[in-house]
This record gives structure tokens, sequence and C-alpha cells, in this order.
């Protein structure tokens, strides 16, 4: 058979402030189309679908359809977990209804061991769990991390399984490294301790979720499908698509899915950014981070820099900002403005926001008009 | 056929702090034992299955609880339809879903107008709506109330009338008295202009949620099924229940199902209360409304009622407090709360609350500290 894992959709997450449920459902209508074309057996969907535990009504709503369309419309089997991102309660909200149309949704940890079969495959669907909730599962005092829970959670599985068949385990966590070298893989992400690779060697197939980088890790039988689109100025240049997986041979192939809207990430001059001089106009009306190379102070330089890159998330600066000394010479000649603007950029190496520079000069107006009376 | 009707649960509602979970899920285990005992073919649902749109996730873990029990478990058909205090979205979750296992549930208005089909029955599950909804759906600007959407709605709805079937509506709204009594019917409860019962005369049965008394209103062929439980002093004696309703004859019969701890109202003096003479156990472990039939202020009064009553939910007075004009010689040979408490109760008809003696009496220790310093 074969499915196309996904995972880290987030629906309702915000990019300062930017709503991005068009880019969001763009990417799915991507996917779906995908799935059709190559007529693939099944979705596998590793968690976080939602961005927060308690998400608005049209988050919900855009939630709701995208689950029909994957299941009732396109009739694709569906493979689902929740993530830390999500409210297993609230996403588990049908979930008994689910099973009758082939869409297999696990919130809770005593539900992973119920192997889901698909064509040659047995699917064991894990979702994202608190050490405690594993601890209360095996009565067993001494499981304190999810590193700890995940050997007999493997060894559970492997007692059902069925030999003639392929094994897929859908999870979300942190993998990483192998156990043997601790110094790579004790490290903690997401807050939860990082799984050895080698834990999971008894599968065929992991399918991950929770790391929004498909090169996060690099195992033969492990891979995170990475987001649904980028999410943060970190993940500026990583590719976001899906794996499509062929249990015949066990091989997975990346299919990249272009954003709308992707995230660029520009470095330059204040002075060329505005110009705008070699800059398409798909880069102006994308997601924009910037890094300034100029080192002196620029007066409101969100707001013009917003008048040419309206959807910018983020600005920072290359270097230092070269902030000269404010001698009492040199300030007694400016205006009090930008003597405050200077010395706001020298502390924090950073300008003002629109908002700061309004209450400043709301405060010295007020203290202007206190000296007039 | 024979069907219950049922309304108002209002899940997750807590009566002045106390949750009033386990009393609601006792109702509802009352309610599916009374559906095997009387062997119905369906349970009707008439709007308000949350107390608010957005609930906590223990109150959405017991209502998905409450609806996997009555379809999946009891394999009862439901039909059920959003209320004004659900979120229409968020109750939505699933619903493409239920139907395979006959749970039909309505959260929008277009959806009202299909009927279910089952038995010698078409119900048109009308789920609470606004009037723009309506005036959307028949692009009709003229519509501005509910009570102007009706009658356009049941001509949608008879245009579907299967002549041979037995015609119920489900639906959430305030119906009054008979439309050619003016006088009577205008009036606007919970935000919506009450519907004229006569608008309703093309069903055979109408189910109504809405109104939590169930003898709001008196027709022949239009009923409230009354809430789940008590949930406001002034519903204190109301019995609580369901409508069997038998399509055959089209009789209905209401059974009352005895809550676990009824509201009551005891109005007495605080000392017959404190001696709780003649006062049960059963009455001192139920949610109680207090009166009191004093006139004098009386110290720590919640306090001390809670002590006898720990379910107090409310307290007032049968006749105004006599409260002595505090002439300075008396208040000089009085201690400074209770002069304070005096004041308070002579001006509030009411007594203090244990926080506000509580704040009274620290600043009043501040008072006499400062004087000392």
């Amino acid at each position: 058979m074969r499915f196309l894992h996904t995972a880290d959709w987030h629906i309702g997450k915000r990019l300062q402030g930017f709503s991005l449920q068009e880019d969001q459902q763009v990417a799915f209508d991507q996917l779906v189309a995908l799935a059709h074309q190559e007529q693939v057996d099944a979705i596998v969907m590793a968690g976080d679908v939602y961005d927060r535990a308690l998400a608005n009504e049209e988050t919900v709503a855009q939630v709701n359809q995208m689950l029909t369309t994957l299941n009732r419309k396109s009739g694709l089997p569906v493979l689902m977990i929740s993530g830390n991102h999500d409210s297993a309660v609230r996403l588990s909200t049908g979930r008994q209804w689910f099973a009758a149309t082939d869409f297999y949704l696990n919130t809770q940890l005593q539900e992973a061991f119920t192997p889901v079969v698909l064509g040659d495959t047995q699917f064991f669907l894990l979702p994202y769990f608190e050490p405690l909730a594993a601890r209360q599962y095996f009565e067993d005092d001494g499981i304190k991390t999810v590193q700890q829970a995940l050997p007999k959670i493997v060894a559970a599985m492997q007692a059902r399984f069925d030999p003639a068949k392929r094994h897929v385990l859908v999870a979300h966590f942190f993998a990483a490294g192998a156990s043997r070298s601790e110094s790579e893989t004790l490290v903690s992400v997401g807050g939860l301790d990082a799984v050895p690779v080698d834990a999971l060697a008894a599968f065929d197939y992991v399918a991950l979720g929770h790391l929004h980088n498909r090169n996060a890790l690099h195992a033969p039988n492990v891979q995170y499908s990475g987001a649904l689109l980028q999410y943060a100025v970190s993940e500026v240049g990583q590719e976001k698509g899906v794996y499509l997986v062929d249990t015949a041979d066990m091989t997975r192939r990346f299919i990249a899915l272009p954003p709308k809207r992707p995230l660029v990430h520009l470095t330059d001059s204040f002075a060329n950014l505005m110009a705008a001089e070699g800059i398409s106009e798909a880069v102006r009306q994308t997601y924009v981070a910037v890094t300034l190379t100029d080192t002196q102070v620029i007066p409101n330089v969100m707001s013009q820099l917003r008048s040419v890159f309206p959807l910018i998330i983020n600005l920072n600066r290359a270097q230092p900002l070269e902030v000269k000394t404010l001698a009492q010479a040199s300030v007694t000649k400016q205006a009090p403005m930008s003597v405050l603007a200077q010395f706001y950029a020298g502390i924090t190496q950073t300008e003002m926001s629109d908002s700061q520079r309004e209450w400043a000069e709301a405060a010295l107006t007020q203290l202007e008009q206190g000296d007039q009376s």
C-alpha cells in the first residue's frame, strides 16, 4: 500500500499577527490533490492538527471542513494522532463515529496498542502523551520520561505484531541520534526527552510529527514529515511537503508542496530594501524577515519597511548599531525624540517600535506642554 | 413510533460555584435507563446541550461520553439541534459522521429543511438561529426577528411534507400565546421574539427547548420538555423530566426524573434554621436557597448557615432589615465592625458577605494600627 505522511499542520497559527488561514488552506488543498493524483491508500497525520488546545470557532470550522474533505468527500482512510499542541479531549470529539469510514484517530495512550490494519500494514497510532499517562498505564513508577516509556510501549506493540504484515508507528515526540551516543541524545525539546532512534528499530517505518524540519533526523526507518508551512524564521529555506511511503519495498519519497506565500529572509541595507530594486513583486507580497546591514539608527524603520513589505514579520540587525556618545553639546542641538530614539537603540540594539514611538512622542508632548504652563 | 423529548441539559453549568457534573450525570443516566425501559425508538434533544459556547475540557469530555452512550452504546437514534447556549460550530464537530448511526445533529438553519424520517414520522430539526441567518437564507431583508422568519421556515418545511407521515418540529426558541392576542405574545425572552403557537399549527408535535419550565406553554401540539435539572431559584418546585411521545395517536406523557440533589427553598427564622429541627438530612445535603424571616442584622450569616447547609446557593430576606438609627451615643458604645455591619445592612438591605466582612475587618485593623503609630 502507499500512504502520504504529513504532520504539524498547526491550523489557526498566526505569524506575528498575520492569519495563515488562507496559506494553510492552499497547502491542504495541494495535499488532497496530490493524494488523488498519486492514488494513495491512506493519509497519515502525525499530530498537531491545531496550533492551540483552545482554538477559536473559525479555526474549528476550518479543521472540521478539512477532516470532512479528507475522509468523507475524498473517501480516503485517515490515520491521525493528537500532538502536544492539540487538546486531546477536544480533538477526540466524534472519534467513536470516525472509524466507520476508516478515519482512525487516537488521542489517548491506551488506544495505541490496537493496530489499524490497512492492506499489508499494521499501523500503531501513538498520540502525544505525558510520562504520567505511561506511568499509570504500565503501573510503573519508574517511568519519569517519554524516553523511559518508549521501550515498554514498543514491547507492548510488538506483542501485537502480525509477522506477515508491515509495521508502521505514527507518533509525536522528539527522536534523535542513537541510544549509545549519550552526549548527542540527552537533549530535551518541547518538554520531551529525546527518544533514541534505536528504540524504534522494531518498525518498518516511523511516521513522526513534532519537529518542523523534515531533515531534523536521518535514520533508515524514522522520518519527520516536517510542518505544513514555514512557521518560524528558523524554518526559512526549508522545503515543506509530504512523504509518499510505499510499503511494498518500504521506500519513501519527499514531495514538496510549494506554499502560496513562502517566508523569505532579506539581508540588505535599508536604502536598497526601500528602493526595492531587484526585489520581485512576489517577494514584496510574501512573509518577510529582514536583517538590516546598516549600523545607524533609522527613524520609523518598521513603518517604512512595511510600506514596501506589507507582510514583514521580523526585523533585526546584522551588526550592532553605532550609537554616538550623547555628549551634552550634541544632545542640546537635537530634538528630544531623536535623542530618545538614539538612547533606546544604543541600549537595546533595536529600533523603537511604532507604538513605543507613539508613546514616547505623547510623553514628550506632555512634558513640553507642562514646561509652558 | 415513540420517542423521548428532552432539552436544556446545560452540561457544565455551575450553581453559585458548585459543579453540577455529578447531578447532571445522574439525571442523564436516568434518562438513558428510561429510554431502555420504555423501548423508545429515538431521543429528541431540543438544544442547549452545553451551558456555554466555550466549555472546558472536562465538560467536553462529559458531553462526548454522553453522546457516545446514547447513540453508540445504547444504539438509539438521536435527533439533536444546537441551542442559543451552544456554539453551533463546536457542537457540529463530527456531524458528517454521526448520521451513519442515526444520530442527526443540525446546527445551521439551512440544514433544517431536509427531514429525517424515522418510522411513521418526518422530523424537521431547526437549530437556534439568528434573524440574520434567515434573512440570508430567504434573501428577504424584511426579516428582522425570529417571529418574522417562522412563517417562511414553516412554509419551506411544509413543501417537504409527506402527507402519509407525521410531522414533528424540533426547535429552540421562545413560543407563547396565540398570534391574535397581541398584548400577550409580544414579549421578548432570551433575546428572541416570541413565536406565536398558531404559527406552528402545521406540525403534529413541536418539541421545544429554551424555556426551563415544562409548563411555560399550554398548547395541544407544542411542548417544552423543561430543563434536565432545576437551574435557578425560580425553578424550585418545578418537576424536571422528559416527555414520552407516541406518534400513533400523538399523545404525550411527562415522566419525572428525580434529581440527585433537588434545589429547595427554605423560609424560616435564622434560629430555626440553625437548630435544623424538622429539617431532614437530605435537605441539609442538597442545594438550598434561604429566605430569612428575621429583621435584625445577623453577623457572619452566610458562614453560619453554610455550617448547616453546605450547598447554600442563595440568601435573601422576607422583609426589610430593621436598622436602628445610629445615634452618636449608641455608635460610640459599639465595636466599629458592628457599626459598619449595621450601616451596610441599613443601606443595602442585605448582609455583608464573608469576603466583604474580611475586607472590612482588615481595613479596620489597619486603621486602628494607624491610630496607634
